[in-house]
């Protein structure tokens, strides 16, 4: 599906394309495309056939005809002065733009971005936008053949502009070009989140930036950075220093890197929500604070995972003398009037055992202890407001008599969005968004805030404000964080900004399969850090066999990583075969689409395609056998080798069979069923992703 | 060449070891090997048949038999306390070996290092190092079957020691293992340094941060942060903050950024020696403060490359003033006892031109510019010594009268390295060490401070401190700056520390090309940003031909690229095909040898193997151009690969007459030269690597 120039020197953008399906498909992103969305229309015609690869897609488009021409006397031009928002994004909006044309443009972009007679991409805006919920985020964009411009009603619309503008980039033989259009857009819901927990593994200042700059690009605005969890007190304190120096391992952000990453969101058009859990999830601040603590001390930073009992004494007044200098502290670090309290999980057991909080809560009519977490969120609200600050919780916040201006973020369920909006609060929905559990992007592509079938009113749906990707961060480190957050969060940003009605599930990989590789120019890691891992566990460059089963496995679904054997602490290393496979095997799906099309269709050269894919796993045992032989830490993944080998045998002959009219024998058939069962088993915490594939065609043969 | 278990259950080290070479030579890494060193000896007798992949080669080890085989109840042990610069080594270097081998470690090495019971690894030192030239760095290692004794004078030695250990990590189809030595080991330079040019090319925390880790992974010292020039002014000054704010497009290092830095190289052993070059290279200063130039300004930030005009004016007291001002800060800032003020490469034109110098010369006996720099340069000695610091400078600032504590550091010649310390001044090398120039890992490693022919006296000798390999950034970006880095920093690293004698070029390639796997673990990126940047050239992850091209291409040497029609400014994209390409193919370079080899012996299974990597190169053009077809970007190297189709078509037509007894028609060899001449012209930016080994065929066919 590549454009090509016709003969009169016209690249044919509205028609006269030659299809060319399954060439080279990553290609696609710079070429002008076949498929073609309902709101982007050509010329005024609608045109179902062609399409682009932007992410999130946009609310309106209309083709023009015509291009832009990119060359090295491309200048932009606004008003602004170094230093300003937009004249960063500006900057490094050309600098993403030379660095994948490889032009040198003249301007110097740096120094200056003044409109000018050279000026060719003009941007405006009306009115520096604030980094608040409901703030203005739409744009304009509209591309003749001579000039571009892109406008807004804030800056912060401009930033969202720029990123289309890139996704727009296009090419052929003659050069690089952007497609004529007029282009409205504006985002659904107004908070798009990705939740990063830096408790239980610490991440690097450059993991927060680069993960940064691949939200932006994605048009996620807001960062909602778990700080403090059992496992780790991530921030410096001044007023409390023994909260990070003994509760964090040496592991805290300082807070002048603090305000620096709140600098850089800002620059990005993205807010900084910390969050602070409470009063349950806090055993690191007990290390040095066990005075605040339901029961006696010690304690000790929590190594291992799950829900744990340590959790604040809600009954003593010194507690919250202790919280208000700590959030008086805080609210002034972080500037966004929201501020995450946490809320979640708290188990009632000190509180149950500690017969001064039985005591507290019989003479103060509490009648049980979710009643006296609600004691503790009205003492924290009040604290909060006092420093202006509107309070964020999970679920569990909610008790009757809890005030109104609090937002709470579904982590149980749609359900619990549902009841929380009908009772008049605003709500962010997580649940279905857990990217820490493996699942795919079609899942949490298809999960929606408000679903078709919602039965919220009008009203009410206003009330949702959008929702947030959560990166719990267990079985997660610093060096495979961007290859869980990435590039499915892509797909959830996209439900969180575009038009309910996209949702093709096919476009949407065809289009995240693009976004991908370009939001490596961000320097997230996603991609380029699964080789080096499998090099330094076979400690070689010849990783080709291993790199052929990692394409086609994923770590297990949900939480199940925790009940294959091996106990997982904040110690534990992240750095086996199962850490180095990606969360969601494109190839896999690609195999089963190409199964499912080839049952439909029966085509030959389908059937080829499927058998030389079969052979290639079949055969790949034995190399990665050879391989793996003096790399003790691979030991782990031959059964899973083998099994690819073993259903790859079983779909070579399933395949043959399908072509030759069905004939087999029960015995095979039957030998052939419990050797795709046993592959259902996890193996290594791994599972195969081509299985459901080679399922459908077995499935088939037996029909 | 793999160890393998004998039947008793016994490896065998010393003697019975299987030879198969050849085969998966980067695997050699976790396994013991056959080529030993005469330093090395087994069991008291020398054995030159066995190996291991450290770098620096150690000054002495003896092999004692055995093995420590690691399991998960290895315990690490020293009585130091979590915060102390051995404790947190301790701890990476457990996390490290977790990462390597996938062992869950029992011991929470980030709560407590004390020695127990359980105790495997023993750490012991005698007093905390200090971070100054001639710290005592040695340390002993002796590993038994039961335990590890790791021991030194200061905890300096401990790293160094730590590195070695985690070199020595040896694997065979049982498990992970230490092979029992006795190890002792002490580096033959106290100065082994790299700098870092974060003026030309912004380089941010992360960067730095990275490559900390990377030298002390190779036993570097000093880091030499070059944070001034033309092109930026890269520090937070509080005193004059117009020099950051004016001088730096907003990329500078704030002050807690710096002393962040400074305390993980602190942490790493590693000295931090700032570097402020004046009185030239100093535009970035004059967009501030024109006031204290030898011309009127404005100045505007210089984005182009070479020696520039300004430069201070030496003639003002208020020059002194400032820079006494900002030195005072500065020096407050780095700790380290040395302060570099560059004095490199000064223009005297502005001086020349501006009459009132010319005036002051006159008045006090100047009789020329290079002796108003001597006169610069005793002005801040003066301010220096204010300071409690020591001067280092480049070659040009011996002047007679120059006080001989001032270190001069050669660029310019291994002569002007002699010619100081002949007067008496302590110098270090960096001619020889100009990693910018994309020379080969073997013309550094062979540079020798103090070459065997030096003309040096014993004690002249001793005023030699070491070396700098130089990474000046006019060419290189946060992006690729590791890939020309690693690996032969890492060659460089072993000449400052091992013996002079060592110096065999073969082995040392042999044990770079493991080490610059294992680098990778540091979290540099020189491996894995090569797909990277080649997938975002062809918008697609299809990259195998331009991956077989990009393995035997280099980028031109020298500052050639200067020259090949681009200007380059600091704004230029640094992404194209010959940024991709590494500073230095290992591919070709084996290429070369095998060629060698094969005409030695004619051997007919290397004939294959030269064949098939010829066959490679040839057909890989017809995809190599599909493949580009759509990225302008890339056009400009189809006749690079059509050069490779060429030269490797002439390889194998010469191959062939070479089996043939060497009969071949004139005219063939006429054009085939034509061809090879033609290949050897620059493509891109980039050349041919595999040209040498080729032409060694087709010569040795002329013969």
């Amino acid at each position: 599906m590549l454009i090509r120039k016709s003969d009169n020197n016209k690249v044919s953008l509205a028609g006269h394309y030659t299809l060319r399906v399954g060439i080279r498909p990553l290609l696609l992103f710079f070429v002008i495309i076949a498929f073609f969305y309902f709101h982007l229309t050509a010329a005024g015609e609608e045109l179902k056939s062609t399409s682009f690869n932007l992410m999130p897609w946009p609310v309106k488009a209309e083709i023009t005809g015509g291009q832009f021409r990119l060359a090295e006397n491309f200048y932009l031009g606004g008003e602004v002065k170094p230093g300003h928002r937009v004249f960063r994004a500006g900057t490094r909006f050309m600098s993403r733009l030379a660095g994948r044309t490889g032009l040198f443009f003249e301007q110097d972009y740096l120094a200056a971005q003044e409109i000018s007679n050279s000026t060719k991409l003009f941007y405006y805006f009306e009115r520096p936008g604030q980094l608040v919920p409901g703030e203005d985020e739409s744009y304009q964009l509209e591309i003749y053949p001579g000039k571009i411009e892109l406008k807004a009603k804030t800056d912060l619309g401009l930033l969202r502009g720029f990123e289309t503008l890139l996704q727009l980039l296009s090419a052929d033989e003659q050069g690089y070009f952007f497609p004529c259009l007029r282009l409205e857009d504006f985002p659904r819901f107004t908070w798009r989140g990705l939740l990063i927990d830096s408790s239980r593994h610490f991440m690097p200042v450059e993991v927060i930036k680069r993960n940064l700059l691949a939200m932006s690009a994605v048009k996620l605005n807001v960062l909602h950075w778990h700080l403090s969890d059992d496992q780790g007190f991530r921030v410096e304190s001044k007023v409390f220093p023994r909260l990070h120096l003994l509760g964090s391992d040496g592991c805290y952000y300082s807070q002048a890197e603090i305000k620096d990453i709140i600098q850089l969101a800002s620059e990005l058009g993205i807010r900084v929500v910390p969050e602070f859990d409470l009063p349950g999830h806090s055993t690191s601040w007990f290390v040095a604070y066990p005075e605040y603590a339901s029961a006696p001390g010690p304690y000790q930073i929590e190594r291992k995972f799950g829900v744990m009992l340590p959790v604040f004494n809600p009954t003593l007044e010194k507690t919250y003398k202790f919280l208000d200098r700590f959030l008086k502290e805080m609210t002034a670090l972080f500037p966004d009037p929201y501020f995450h309290l946490g809320g979640d999980e708290v188990d009632p057991k000190h509180w149950k055992e500690n017969p001064e909080i039985q005591k507290f809560m019989k003479k103060n009519n509490i009648p049980d202890e979710p009643a006296l977490q609600a004691y503790f969120n009205r003492r924290l609200l009040k604290i909060l407001g006092k420093y202006q600050k509107k309070m964020v919780g999970w679920d569990e916040i909610y008790q009757p008599g809890l005030p109104q201006d609090v937002v709470i973020q579904s982590w149980r369920g749609q359900q619990a969005l549902v009841d929380a909006v009908g009772k008049g609060y605003r709500c962010l929905l997580s649940n279905g968004y857990y990217i820490d559990l493996m699942g795919s992007a079609e899942k949490h592509y298809l999960n929606d805030p408000i679903p078709p079938d919602s039965p919220l009113t009008a009203e009410e749906r206003k009330l949702v404000l959008g929702g947030e990707a959560t990166m719990w961060a267990e079985l997660v480190s610093a060096e495979t964080v961007d290859s869980r957050i990435w590039p499915r969060t892509a797909a959830i940003a996209e439900r969180l900004w575009s038009p309910p009605e996209i949702r093709d599930v096919d476009d949407m990989y065809r289009r995240l399969k693009v976004i991908s590789l370009t939001l490596e120019e961000n320097g997230v890691n996603h991609l380029k850090n699964q080789p080096m891992m499998l090099r330094r566990l076979v400690q070689s460059d010849q990783i080709k066999s291993l790199a052929v089963l990692a394409a086609v496995s994923e770590p297990i679904k949900g939480y199940s990583r925790h009940s294959q054997g091996k106990s997982y602490s904040s110690l534990s290393p992240l750095t086996r075969f199962v850490d180095a496979c990606y969360a969601e095997s494109f190839q896999a799906r690609d195999f089963k689409r190409l199964i499912e099309d080839f049952i439909n269709s029966l085509d030959r050269r389908q059937a080829e395609e499927i058998k030389s894919k079969l052979q290639l796993w079949q055969t790949n045992h034995q190399k990665l056998v050879a391989t793996v032989a003096f790399s003790p830490v691979l030991k782990e993944i031959i059964p899973l080798s083998e099994n690819l080998a073993s259903v790859s045998q079983v779909g070579l002959e399933a395949l043959r069979l399908i072509l030759n009219g069905k004939r087999f024998d029960p015995t095979w058939l039957q030998a052939s069923q419990k050797i795709l069962d046993e592959a259902r088993k996890p193996v290594a915490e791994c599972e195969l992703a081509v299985l459901p594939g080679l399922e459908l065609l077995f499935n088939y043969l037996k029909k």
